[in-house]
């Protein structure tokens, strides 16, 4: 089980820090040949700069660093955690469920090997990223992210776009999130928040009738190859908790998972069943393993859930409508709504953040910005504002399905209700009419909401609405999303982000397609359909033959008139 | 060669005509299967209403045609045509070159067997749709598109929401084009303009060093399939003239071309050879075998060349680095802006509309909206009021790549400078660095630009950049431009356009699976990506298992209401 994750002419590097010389934030620098031009007889070479890429994929592209999946990635943030002497190891593990299937013989064979008993805060310690922040304290993930976020702005003479006191008042006010579960020391720091990059996350995870361990983590690592910015693990079929510590374990971005969907396993799906104590066990466990981020439908009010009847789609979120008809059944509020301040107790021991779940959003294109999608939005309101009081790192979930027209206000309402908390929005699908496309229904939605402020955005596969993604799959909704968010960061003016796209248009211009495909968002696929067009010389493609090269004619152009 | 389109559980079937009875506007029907409920032990079947879709295949998908691609299709147009009495029949063709292909012996063998003599305006006669449309005659054709871009409308109890009137003003005043060579009567009647269904073009054609006849052929058809509303003809290699009439007599959409590639070609791409008169004699050869729109790249001034040497990729389009060469070899005006009168007089002959090319258009994100870009759309909207001089119809083509923060200005513009004339992009692609994936990057900026206003989006394939497209690559990128020009009707409102997503989507909520295949833009994906999934019972899939569908939850909580 050793991994390692390549890119043609790549080399991982390290940038350190000013106020922590000892951190090193990798990033992926792709080198380039130089341009080739003739004055007279005599050749010029002029040298083209290398690009640094913005790069998810931490110790698995560094060769230096031999991974080995049965023992996990190394423990890159422990030190920082520890040597703030705020949190404490535990004698032994808290959730209950989490002893059981430790003690559960028959898993072995299932289990992770080198499973590290958790860290949690010291009473009366707060030690979350906005609890440091808030106190003016400038973390190490702080300026991790700074380093991370300024990406090519040095080599274009702007040295501090973002600075580490920018990350650390968008953190304290609440406009970023900082995932960081002291139980996922493997994750590289990265922010979540309208003024940095706009970051996507990667959905993966077995159902009750698919797939195994091996595959998800293996999809896990594949989605941080491509540049998955943060992880779901959305399993729903057995043995949940032994996969979700394979994946945590060798994930170098921050994990999110919905703990409902274990809990309701938990009582056999019998959602009468749910209880707040189950619940809490599962909480707990999953803070334990290291989950940076959960997904929590306390938005849903039990006397919102008829406002869905009037819809063409219902309820389109498994949260959603879990939690709907447990509201129903027992006719009362939800259990995730009045233990809101419990729940938040609970993630502060361990810098958990909460990602307010959109139980009610749009499911069709009908049903879109309607009464029941908006009241939520004003209950995430009031919760978001209640997580920050505990210091709660928190942001908000959005569509979900959405005609172009009506995107702007979601984005909007969202800044005002949910006072400048991020949202993360899952697409939007702006059409319903092409299942098997939805990656592309999708991402048309998603560059236009990224633009207008959302900070991160949830893939969607070609296979939504249809079967779980496969691999390939996961490779074609990542690169999809990577497409939206990058468009977006060029639409909101983000200094560093245009010069890969003005590298590689350099790069074609110029006929070198080996740094065009190099610098792409997938240089395998881009050299493959190149290759698949039967090239026959450097200075032009099958696509226009050699008379009509336009890049050709415009350079012998610029030529003919130097003379 | 015989050759049928078919799509699961869709019928062909014909609107007829309340001016001109006559005419049947071919449409695709749905069927879908009824709803299932149970009032108690009772099971009660909802009928669930046939969707219509606007349908671009042609006699290809009626059983009752045969067609023989040798012989080419019904010529659907020519008594219309005829019966006006302003046309006469050629008794040879006017093109010097064309004369010659048709008499080297060499060629019969590829040659297209059924080639009919060309019809070509009386003397004094003005034969365009526009000028019909100027004297307040409604044709034909214009009622024929009235009733296609009504699809869904009447089963909303909105019948007349777009009028043969509306149409007639609209090409009257420039707004709209409809392409119709009295020389392609085998194409069935579609419009180009703000006001109507966002079309899309699908571009094909060999280069000198790809595919053969068939092949394009094939692709032809193929595009009308998936919903390619026109079809540019691109060929740059061997045989164009034979392709093109292949293409054209099996054409059921307006074809288009640009004809300096072929003039091009007889010069044996020696740019400095190009002269009028071989332009000309190519524009009356094309004319008479049936293109419907020439793109022309007029807009090229000689004082306007230099402005792309700012640039980072300079000249991108073909037939505009052509055009700037030629400019700058013989240091004069180009023939066709300075021939632009003459040209307008050959198209109103045969009612060929000009699509003013975009010669200039940026070819990175760097070069967007630049001086030289919008020099050029400056003349354009010179040349666009000479063509309606002269009662040629006239569209202008737009780029290219552009950051979604700039895509606005480009449409603002674009009504402003070209006095309305319909604007047809290519994309915009929004960002450079994502070749292989650039369907994705250009429906992005396509959905966008659909929405505010632009008439027709030309595909863009994931081949593109780097070679020419293949089959799947049609398909695909035909599939990526649906999404987009359909998300943009759905934004602008169109009354009749959302039909069919509210259909999908309530088939997907009643898991009737099979509606929501047939009622999807390519069923036959949808399906196979569902079987991939392994499903397993009617009411749930493998993406969440039984105990965790949303869908299937919220069906319960609504029934469970009303007991």
């Amino acid at each position: 089980m050793k991994q390692q994750i390549k890119f043609p002419r790549s080399q991982k590097v390290y940038m350190s820090g000013t106020l922590y010389p000892h951190i090193r934030v990798g990033m992926r620098k792709v080198e380039q040949v130089p341009g080739v031009s003739f004055e007279g007889e005599e050749k010029i070479l002029t040298p083209n700069a290398e690009v640094y890429i913005y790069d998810t994929s931490g110790p698995f592209s560094d060769p230096a660093v031999d991974i080995d999946l049965k023992k996990g990635l190394p423990r890159l943030r422990e030190e920082w955690i520890v040597g703030r002497g705020d949190v404490e190891r535990l004698p032994k593990i808290s959730s209950e469920y989490g002893r059981m299937r430790r003690d559960d013989a028959t898993l072995d064979s299932l289990r992770f090997e080198h499973i590290a008993l958790p860290y949690r805060a010291r009473k009366g310690k707060a030690i979350t990223q906005m609890a440091y922040a808030k106190q003016g304290i400038i973390t190490p993930e702080m300026e991790y992210v700074a380093i991370r976020e300024n990406m090519n702005c040095e080599e274009l003479g702007i040295e501090t776009y973002i600075t580490p006191e920018f990350v650390r008042k968008e953190i304290a006010e609440g406009r970023a999130v900082l995932p960081a579960n002291i139980n996922h020391p493997e994750a590289e720091p990265m922010i979540i928040g309208r003024n940095f990059l706009v970051k996507i996350n990667t959905n993966i995870g077995n159902s009750a009738t698919t797939s195994g361990i091996d595959e998800e983590v293996e999809k896990a690592v594949w989605s941080c190859k491509w540049g998955g910015d943060t992880l779901m693990d959305l399993s729903t079929g057995a043995n949940i908790h032994e996969t979700r510590e394979w994946i945590i374990r060798n994930c170098p971005v921050p994990v999110g998972t919905v703990p409902i969907y274990q809990a309701l396993e938990k009582v056999n799906g019998a959602v009468e069943d749910l209880t707040w104590e189950i619940y809490r066990d599962t909480l707990i466990e999953q803070c334990e393993q290291g989950v940076d981020y959960f997904t929590i439908h306390a938005g849903i009010r039990r006397h919102n859930v008829h406002l869905a009847d009037k819809r063409l789609c219902g309820i389109v979120s498994r949260g959603g409508s879990i939690m709907s008809k447990w509201c129903l059944v027992h006719d009362r509020e939800s259990f995730l709504y009045e233990h809101f301040d419990d729940i938040c107790d609970i993630l502060a021991q361990y810098d958990v953040a909460v990602s307010l779940g959109d139980g009610l959003r749009p499911g069709s294109i009908r049903d879109a910005n309607d009464e029941a999608q908006f009241a939520e939005l004003d209950t995430m309101g009031e919760l978001v504002l209640r997580a920050w009081e505990k210091n709660v790192q928190a942001f908000i979930e959005g569509p979900g399905h959405v005609p172009m027209h009506k995107i702007k206000e979601n984005m909007e309402r969202q800044i005002e209700k949910c006072h400048n908390a991020p949202f993360y929005t899952l697409g939007p699908i702006v059409t319903d009419i092409a299942p098997g496309y939805d990656h592309i229904t999708s991402a048309i939605g998603a560059a236009q909401i990224g633009w207008l402020g959302t900070a991160m955005l949830c893939y969607v596969t070609p296979k939504e609405h249809l079967a779980l993604p496969d691999k390939e799959d996961v490779r074609v909704g990542v690169i999809s999303y990577k497409i939206a968010a990058h468009a977006a960061d060029l639409a909101k003016g983000h200094p560093g982000a245009q010069v890969r796209d003005n590298a590689l248009s350099k790069a074609r211009y110029e006929f070198r397609w080996k740094d065009q495909f190099d610098l792409s968002l997938d240089p395998e696929r881009a050299q493959s359909y190149f290759r698949a067009g039967h090239h026959i010389d450097g200075e032009y493609c099958t696509m226009c033959g050699p008379n009509f090269c336009a890049m050709r004619l415009s350079r012998e152009l610029k030529s003919a008139k130097k003379e």
